[in-house]
């Protein structure tokens, strides 16, 4: 098969681990008899630098012809001072996803049993966690009219939902809660919000479908609590954009496997595979940042956006071996412990595969 | 001194716990030489049922004309699932608010050191957090504009904040910044939003005048991490009222002690103190449920509304002395042990003073 890639490396630690996912997926392609053709394009800080916007078209021709993006990370501290410059990075991560149309955040947390000690988390409640958020991602307060009024002194963010909007994003969870343990979570605010109420009563006519999935309707404060205290107890949750910005974040440092974590943006042109983690710009050259939530990025893109199963398990398999032999990066080793750099943890995965 | 407090019990286990804080409330009263005149009036569900609003004009006048006001908790289970239905305990509690003017919302989290074990955090996480959230309570996108379009299909709900109402909450804390460690967390999503970027502005021109204080900013998604990886790196945060909603919820739960944490909604008129627990329906009238968090309520309001420091603190004493000697509801004790009703705890508190 012929893999048709576009590669957004991004700021800061991007390009290094992005680098390994290359070499991994590569290795699994060659393994496996596909050919990848990667095409890299510019986005984030390093965008802003060369032509000065973050998201250029140029960037955005190679991703609608890509059949997949993998992408590193974006944002650099000479941004974060003053959140309304004009141009900032994140502007081109918003960008991107309203033109890819990339509407559906897939945000697995799951636990590795090597890893469950590094949880914040006593083991007893974090033990069995393995729960997908699906968050909606080119609408709401995001994306609705903002600005302000009475010569500045008034803020306002208007936040919109359409009804196709959140069958949209549900049709995936209830999909997705088929595929697992046919539990699905709605989360929102519909004791206050009417935008909430539109999501809950269109999940609510939609359950009919889906007969075998049991649906809750909880409210996002009460989810916030929950997600600490029994995290296990969830499995597929879906929520607007900005709850589920907070919510995502939660979940992902309660596993204690923050910097392992994988996720992908599905959208209606194509889709887009990163890691959680950001640009992490203290890391930045060393050579030290952990790849493997890109590499497992790789997989669930090997996996969803081309259907090759087999060559997603192989990636995920030869990660597990390498946390369980410790061939990792010095995020995860105890004090004292050996550890490697990013680029011999990729050499290792190749070698292991 | 003469107290004259509202008495708002509410629904479900409000009455019970509320009672208890009333034995405590009288005994320190006569200890201490004053006279608390108590005017019980009706809210939530129990409103509804007897005048059909969940905030009656009687209700808000025995309010307005009140010293303080000690709350129970709203909430019945037959409401629960509908939340569109045209008359809910829920609208009690906002119109209170906004006709109060409760622009305040003071959420401590705090740890017990006989209670950490409760925690789902592990001990050397959460060891040592004490944090105070200070959530803007009458703005925001609770009470936005809100809506439908498109005959239905469209629904929103418009954020709005003016730099006064920011301004406003702002200054409670830097003040109560200067009182403890001079730290203040300014939280918010100013990289999306522009009534954040309106907080941030307004904040930071307000550092100027409160020159010891060392304020930061951070981002709510960022926060929601934060507060269970290392909660006790955080003092006072302040923040607007949805981001406050999920936040003070999140972080009422790491402590471990939630049955036990008080708060208080200062307005413009009088001010307001309640346990943050709920209604707890199912435990309605068995003399079960834990009537702590609302006696440390009541001891904030002794301090707070009447600048009654002694009165609080011996409050807070004697509730410390029934942890350390295990007179607390069966919420609090381990498998087989001993607990003592919501009404032996109160007897006990009083007898103990
Ligand atoms: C950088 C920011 C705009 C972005 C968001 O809020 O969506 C980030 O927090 C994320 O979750 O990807
Ligand atoms: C009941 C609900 C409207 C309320 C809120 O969201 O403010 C509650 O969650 C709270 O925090 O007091």
């Amino acid at each position: 098969m012929k893999l048709n890639i576009a590669l957004l490396a991004g700021d800061g630690i991007g390009p290094e681990v992005v680098n390994e996912a290359v070499k991994v997926s590569d290795a699994i392609a060659k393994k496996f008899n596909h050919e990848i053709s990667w095409t890299p394009a510019l986005t984030g800080a390093c965008a802003i630098d060369a032509v000065g916007v973050p998201y250029p078209d140029e960037t955005h021709d190679i991703c609608m012809k890509a059949d997949a993006v993998l992408f590193g990370a974006i944002g650099h501290p000479k941004y974060d001072n003053d959140p309304s410059a004009p141009v900032r990075p994140e502007q081109g991560l918003l960008l991107m996803r309203k033109k890819l149309g990339l509407f559906a955040n897939v945000r697995p947390t799951f636990t590795f049993p090597s890893l469950i000690d590094n949880s914040p988390l006593k083991r007893e409640r974090i033990e069995g966690t393995d729960l997908v958020f699906l968050r909606e991602l080119t609408g709401g307060i995001y994306f609705g009219e903002k600005g302000r009024k009475d010569g500045g002194e008034t803020a306002f963010d208007n936040c919109v939902y359409t009804r196709a909007e959140v069958q949209r994003l549900a049709k995936k969870g209830f999909e997705l809660a088929m595929t697992r343990s046919k539990k699905l979570c709605c989360v929102d605010k519909a004791n206050v919000l009417e935008t909430s109420r539109l999501w809950r009563e269109t999940v609510q006519a939609m359950e009919k479908d889906y007969p075998e999935v049991t649906v809750s309707y909880e409210f996002v404060d009460a989810v916030a609590m929950r997600l600490v205290q029994w995290p296990n107890s969830y499995d597929v949750l879906i929520t607007e954009n900005l709850f589920g910005d907070i919510l995502t974040d939660e979940a992902s440092v309660i596993s204690g496997s923050m910097g392992l974590m994988p996720s992908a943006s599905v959208g209606e042109h194509t889709s887009l595979y990163e890691p959680i983690h950001g640009s992490y710009p203290q890391a930045t050259g060393l050579n030290i940042a952990n790849p493997l939530a890109t590499v497992l990025s790789a997989a669930m893109m090997f996996e969803d956006a081309f259907g090759l199963k087999a060559e997603a398990e192989a990636i995920r398999a030869v990660v597990n071996k390498s946390l369980e032999q410790g061939v990792v990066t010095e995020d995860l080793v105890a004090n004292g412990a050996k550890s490697y750099s990013t680029s011999e943890v990729g050499d290792w995965l190749v070698a292991n595969l």
